[in-house]
């Protein structure tokens, strides 16, 4: 049972991962390496998997930080906020793009919709053909619960996303080793 | 380049969770059903998916907690510590499980290295084949910076933890859905 | 100086707790006690002193969350959303009161401003006579920058119900610290 | 019984603020100012004291972080690592205290134990004259329970140095308010 699960979910993974229009990737790299300060954020398990890309954007060199960490700037102009929203509804997480967009900040969506509340202002959006919550029953179907292939789809989306920044930034692992906190 | 690159990072997953040892598995889920209380912990990215997992064992109605929650309760015979490192001997995550043993907590180990410190006091162990900080140049060998294959293979191994016992206690996705905090 | 400023410091707060109408703290107390499940929560410094206050209540054997916890479940009728907000109008935590309204749970708000929007959804509201950001000039008038009097008195007046909780559920300090974690 | 309680509490911590050495007050803003990077931790509610501290440092201008943040940068000479810690053996801390030193950091300890195991490896050291979870007995009593008395102590001696730091780095209220995070 653990290899046909495990399996399955990879392939869940998979066929969303295949779907991502890499046009609308080049952009989000565009954005977020013309950034001068960046915050991550997402609501439950999406927030988790933004936090884990935050950290990783701190180990390229850059202003980066998650929605929650201590030492979350004033952000504006030049500023991005990378928002992960499966629905693009979630109603706290709207609240802070609407901000964020009244302050000029730019706005990069990972989305599994488009048409959503918050990608109606974002600057750049990648979207995710993972079901949500708003649209519970849109293809690809998931034997996973809730969200959960969204926030799986997420992680390896943003991972990929670091080796595609390292790349560009000519960045080798044993940079962003030297980066990492030694406070654990 | 996005797709070459997603492609391979779940190749490199699929390569880690095929060689999982599913005896190790059902050890690790019987410890888990029947714990009074359990507590999840990891440091870093791997303590993030720690996290994410301590969210759907609380959907599944457990009595779950991850390190740094606001209430995580005093823990002792009968509860579980499960512990995500892939070396096994993080220092302050060294220090927790020494502690629960202490208390006679059980602990349960997602590692790479069932023979480090953190193994030699587990009472259940799943170990992952993914390259780890103590042993950087062990196979599988990896195009990611760092860790990172540990805490995407730890993600998806403890999602499909969560299949495995939604089928065991008969839990539908609709019921651990009604458990979903509303305040996002 | 050091002498000087704390003593200040000291002297703000209390001038604001001296001002708490006693009717309101029976009030909130009756419904932390009736309540099935408490979360707590707060923005920025503001949730640092509601999540101390979570991790009191965990202490004192209630179900208490912070908001951001990995186990915050769904709440409803018979739950209780404690609200930290000077201005009552904080945008991310006034989505929360609503949907939480929304969902039959109680509110109880500690703030500066009764007539605020959250304000007009609470069931029980204790009013701190510290300045806000929206009425940053109102009396009594602080040295300090922002909201800090607000966080200070915050946290004071919430452990001022701890003990007030401790002797109304005849908990003593004992008890309180064999539910404390021992994970640190 | 708020206001007996509420009185004895801000007592409470007067008496604590009044016997703080402020020689050993200068010596730690003196590291502050000097630190090119600074990371805040403690355990439990004196982490959470921590991270209200490392959120004002940043809102002066500090490159500041807390334990747990995303963005934690790898430290090393010419850094700060700032602990609080009652006991002074809290044993996850005093691991990273050591670590932190092991990399040429600096350590500036808020303690009730001068000589301490952290005590001992520190640059700079504050002693605050609460009872701690080691010496529980210690003077002066407290009818608080735990270390409650050790939180509070900590939160309004890190805000005084904040007023202290403004006056010294010549920061107006509206130079950190323009910093503070619009996020919220």
């Amino acid at each position: 049972m653990f290899q046909k699960y495990s399996g399955a979910i990879l392939n869940e993974i998979q066929t969303v991962l295949r779907k991502v229009n890499t046009k609308e990737v080049d952009d989000f790299i565009d954005r977020i390496i013309s950034a001068k300060k960046i915050v991550t954020c997402g609501a439950g398990r999406m927030g988790m998997m933004a936090r884990a890309f935050a950290m990783r954007l701190s180990h390229l060199n850059m202003q980066a930080f998650n929605l929650g960490d201590s030492n979350v700037p004033r952000i504006g102009k030049g500023d991005l906020l990378i928002v992960c929203s499966g629905s693009g509804e979630t109603k706290t997480i709207k609240e802070l793009a609407f901000i964020a967009k009244e302050h000029e900040a730019q706005i990069a969506l990972l989305t599994n919709r488009r048409e959503s509340s918050i990608g109606k202002i974002s600057d750049a959006i990648v979207t995710l053909a993972a079901s949500s919550k708003v649209c519970p029953h849109e293809k690809p179907s998931s034997i996973q619960p809730m969200t959960t292939l969204n926030e799986q789809s997420c992680l390896i989306f943003l991972d990929t996303l670091v080796l595609l920044l390292m790349n560009k930034l000519k960045q080798l692992p044993e940079h962003l080793k030297n980066r990492h906190s030694i406070l654990e």
